[in-house]
């Protein structure tokens, strides 16, 4: 059956988001309305996911409205603000219902489950493309910032790291064999944390007052915490042994497996600098929340990353993720 | 030289928009960071142009970064509100320093004259496209929507209607005639109709607490107006004789050109309903604006739009723009 526009977006997307009171008008005017919180200032970030670039071709559609999302909410948990409002451009080659509705489904659950409202977007042909722009509301003056971090803070990350990177190179394995075959229980893991990253929202909110310094792990750990480090204009040394690594990640990569955690991308992991007066509140966030958090080195005021190994400076060449160099 | 995303932006676009007090963290962190004005609620909006969709290839990148904003400032314009803060999304085929120079120009001059800020994005590989979202904020319940039109109100449209259909006509027909050439005082006013939209910012300010209901044109009258009557549960009655046309589109289209007025697209006009005892207030705010403001019919209680011409009811098939039909 044909769908016009209007009609796919008032039947996939006009109730897929959190019902929220601030939301004035939603969907369906030329612009929604929002009403923000007193005393708190807006978080705004966009996002975008290209097939062939930031995923493969036939990708879950599931997983791609979970990922669209889930890669903004992890910028707005950065910032340690609360993920509201969200905006969707969705460019299709050709419209499938059964690929949207599971799209939709993929996206509405996140959205659901971290208090996001889906206010507005629009639909369009074209290359498969998914733009995600996303509000979220913090405290006035208490947001974490990439510029923040000093000499002498203790550095930690969340969760594990190079599951995703390690998780999309299966991916691409199975696409050159044309099929997957039964998967070990590894290797769902590992492809789940490529398509389903987990962006940590309450622990970015957690730790307002606690990190000088946060910065969410897109393009790999070693690339991104560069970025911190050259914003907040410090340097660092990080213990490689340190580095946190799933056992699915070992089994996969054995020795190697603290190279994918430097510089794999798509974790969705936080980083971030605490003083180290504040590292005992930290542990208390830590038992809290759940979370795993790891220590992985310190800040320091010479430039760049020193990376330790059994206690002496090893060399490493990072490839951290750039859209326009491969 | 090649250079990494981080430079060209840094390079093209972390000084493109009007500074503004309000940005307390902008390009550069993981998300923007901006103060919401006490006592207003925030318009957001997002729209997206692809190629061979919403222009043509090898469309001016200078023109491309105008309507990329442009079309977004009219959706905000149509809610009252002032525009503040924009994010863009840009997935390019190739880097072609040139064409960014150009397309930063567009959207530059545009946002600068507007009072907006670029406040973040992201530059990717893939097909031409560009997705902008934007927020602006306007007083507290008293935004234009689209379902506040009552039968008796008066129905107003901005500007000319149909110049930027004709504009778009004439370029398909340049491209497949392979060149230009020499063009007329009226081809050159149609194409930059269609590539230089204006989007009518002041104006839809100008009408709160007038105007009952508004809508901005980018489908063609005939299918936008139905939405706000449609969202306002009223239908109209419209005098074809009353549409405003431009000289240039009666060279181009004769007799034919109400039609055009009706269904052309990308005018980015604004099509408003006043009560009948606001209407002398309207004409102060035309007179002080500027702005050429035609009254093209009125609300009534019975559903669709009854066209009349020479006092008597037409029959008019629309083709309003649908991206999933043609």
């Amino acid at each position: 059956v044909f769908r016009s526009e209007s009609d796919l977006i008032e039947r996939y997307f006009c109730e897929l988001g959190a019902p929220r009171t601030d939301v004035a008008l939603g969907i369906g005017d030329d612009a929604a309305l929002l009403r923000p919180a007193a005393g708190y200032e807006l978080a705004l970030t966009t996002d975008a996911l290209i097939e062939g670039v930031h995923f493969l071709q036939g990708a879950p559609a599931r997983s791609l409205g979970h990922r669209a999302l889930a890669v903004n909410l992890s910028d707005i948990a950065a910032m340690g603000a609360a993920p509201c409002w969200a905006l969707l451009s969705l460019n299709l080659p050709l419209l499938d219902e059964a690929w949207l509705a599971d799209f939709a489904d993929g996206f509405g659950a996140l959205a659901r489950a971290h208090g996001v409202a889906l206010v507005g977007g629009n639909l369009s042909r074209g290359a498969l493309c998914i733009t995600v722009a996303l509000a979220g509301q913090v405290p006035a003056a208490s947001a974490l910032r990439r510029d923040g971090a000093r000499p002498g803070d203790a550095l930690y990350v969340s969760g594990c790291l190079g599951d995703a990177a390690a998780g999309l190179a299966q991916l691409r394995a199975d696409e050159q064999s044309h099929g997957v075959g039964s998967q070990s229980a590894v290797e769902q893991y590992l492809r789940a944390r490529f398509e389903y990253p987990t962006p940590r929202v309450a622990l970015g909110q957690a730790l307002r007052g606690v990190a000088s310094a946060c910065i969410d792990l897109s393009d790999g750990l070693y690339g991104d915490l560069g970025r911190l480090l050259q914003a907040s204009a410090c340097g660092a040394q990080l213990e490689t042994e340190a580095l946190p690594l799933s056992a699915a990640l070992r089994s996969r990569l054995g020795t190697g497996a603290w190279q994918a955690a430097l510089s794999g991308g798509e974790d969705y992991e936080l980083c971030f600098s605490v003083p180290i007066d504040r590292t005992t509140r930290l542990e208390a966030i830590a038992a809290q929340s759940g979370e795993a958090l790891t220590r992985i080195g310190t800040v320091r005021s010479e430039g760049g990353i020193a990376l330790m190994q059994a206690k002496e400076v090893i060399q490493f060449s990072p490839s951290s993720f750039d859209h326009f160099r491969h």
